[in-house]
């Protein structure tokens, strides 16, 4: 959910293509966000939590190693039971029992096999116009004709403009690079407005939203307590930000049955073995460990409140996010106003933001949340900018 | 390369498609074989290595385990860059590099890039009728023409059977469930009559193989050795079998790097990162272990070798396997030859073997090579039988 848009991608004129497929040719792949080979980087660009996995993911890996990881020698579960067994009772007060959770490598992985799904149809496919950007390239991928639905100018989702012919629409909520979040209300419109369409709602940054309604206060705002209510709505999340690992890429959809079940099917004719026993392991202790997930949500926006507050005292515009990030339009004061070269300028002190060289972001940066350390690094640094 | 195949698994009547693409209500999918949840069966079914991986493979992930797993936080390598220089590394004397190498989440992923890669085309694809089950769903979940070539009777690939136009061919080598192997030169052949089709060994199973010319002997049979001289020439491997990672989900394949290119452009346009942090250790450190992966893979051959005699004197034909499992004919002694009767039999003794319900082949049992003391089990249990 982090990574480099690209823009175009032909095949230079050095690859030879003649045995590539038609499909293979047109391609215009993603490709993956910046991940620097050594360690002193201050890495604030790809939006991974500054803080550790529960520590019981390495024991329940490290179960495995016992035996001298005889274990590894016998394929694991393709169906992943026992992780879609944990992930449901989470969300048991919503109704959710297993037959609701699909599980894939990286919500990427997810989302490939929701396009494939739901979305390869005669009629378009509806997307907010700034967004995660591998959805245009799914949509390439998978021959899914996806028309963009522009933000309003404060950056926020206009449901209404929803409001014709789609055999789907996918949201990023929050959205990125925004961070801003789409209320329970608006998504619960969205569903039941499009009976015959599937609304999808990749909830990758949930976990750092709080609900904005103050009766509701505690309470999450994820749409997983809608798919009981709408067999058209599909959520997605992901273990890569709130839970730390996006190193063991494991990811979920959740939804009626009848569409976990095309999920399925979709996977078992592409590659049935997804996640790998460590994986499947690691992901249900981490699932299993609620105190330490709250915690650690709890510590990450605690701190991105502080990034938010200090990059205003700086004179940046910082947009409301509710996500492990802020996106901040960078003050005059600052390199003249110039996002992109107060990007490089903090690269030559070691830490790594982003910028979108696009329309409407492009005076603006993204920042991951990093530690406390972190964050007093990146506020020193571009106080000598100023 | 070990599972059951699925003759037709449309959507049952409950299931409401509704919202399913054309695409997904049309799917066959792949059923993964059986993986018992409890330990006391001797499993003899999906073709796993009865000896565990290397110690390595387990030293490497505890490494990434020490500091609270934090490396997991991270997103790991997309392109997996050390794990393709280790295996480049392994045939050097070939003049592979890195670039004549694509790694995925085992080798079913790998092969269906290959086949959107590939032999999304008009013309149609040639493979064997009796081969890894898994090849007629990649062609229908990429809409290819699959054209299924008769083995001879004695079950091997006639390659004069192939000079047909063709967009590709795919041929597992040694191939399931017959065990039979391909000579390098019958594979020299097939890409230099083809040269616009791109010619796929899948070599699941070759670390098994021993070459019958007695003047190479000592030499692997793997066309990895004609990758430099034929640029359509695409050979995918796994660590599932003979590196004991069934559980890791690990595969590769070697080509031209314009073909790997076209791997890695389809990969990037569907998930950027299916090998997570620990698979990518845990595959490097085997590859760094060639003692240990020579004594595992001579083992189970001397292994074979044993069962394949002791069926023999029970009365089986069986067919000479370079692999890690043996195809054998069911002798009239034993329940009159009724394979499916044996395989069920077996099951009662708590012994899982496989049996395929389709022409040609009914009459066999595939079995896959255990430990001494599986075989020793499941000789006993055919002696019961008899």
């Amino acid at each position: 959910m982090s990574n480099t848009p690209v823009t175009s991608a032909q095949p230079s004129p050095k690859i030879d293509t003649r045995l590539w497929s038609t499909k293979a040719r047109n391609l215009s792949p993603y490709v993956p966000g910046e991940q620097p080979k050594h360690d002193h980087l201050c890495k604030l660009n790809t939006n991974e939590n500054p803080y550790p996995p529960s520590p019981k993911v390495g024991q329940a890996v490290e179960a495995i190693l016992t035996n001298g990881a005889d274990a590894l020698r016998l394929y694991p579960d393709p169906e992943s039971d026992g992780l879609r067994e944990a992930l449901a009772n989470l969300h048991h007060e919503h109704g959710i029992d297993a037959s609701n959770v699909f599980v894939g490598n990286g919500s990427d992985e997810v989302l490939a096999l929701v396009f494939a799904c739901f979305f390869m149809k005669e009629r378009p496919l509806l997307a907010p116009d700034i967004s995660y950007s591998f959805y245009p390239v799914y949509a390439e991928t998978f021959g899914v004709h996806m028309v963009k639905i522009p933000l309003s100018d404060d950056f926020s989702i206009d449901s209404d403009a929803y409001r014709q012919p789609c055999c789907g629409i996918i949201i990023a909520n929050p959205n990125a690079p925004t961070g801003l979040l789409l209320g329970l209300d608006a998504i619960r419109k969205l569903a039941s407005e499009h009976p015959n369409a599937v609304v999808v709602i990749d909830e990758a940054y949930i976990d750092f939203a709080t609900d904005s309604d103050e009766s509701k206060q505690g309470n999450s705002p994820s749409a997983v307590a809608l798919v009981k209510e709408f067999d058209n709505l599909v959520v997605t999340q992901t273990f890569s930000k709130s839970r730390s690992l996006a190193g063991l890429r494991v990811g979920m959809a959740f939804a009626d049955a009848s569409l976990i079940e095309a999920l399925t099917r979709m996977k078992n004719s592409f590659n049935s073995y997804p996640l790998d026993r460590l994986a499947q392991a690691g992901a249900m202790a981490s699932v299993q460990d609620e105190a330490y997930f709250a915690k650690v949500c709890q510590q990450v926006i605690t701190l991105r409140e502080t990034l938010a507050s200090e990059l205003a005292k700086l004179g940046f515009e910082v947009l409301p996010s509710q996500a492990n990030f802020v996106f901040a339009k960078v003050p005059t004061t600052l390199l003249d106003g110039d996002a992109e070269a107060v990007a490089l300028a903090l690269r030559e002190q070691g830490i790594i933001v982003r910028h979108f060289a696009k329309p409407r972001i492009d005076e603006y940066l993204r920042i991951s949340v990093g530690t406390s350390e972190q964050l007093k690094r990146l506020i020193e640094a571009l106080k000598v900018l100023v």
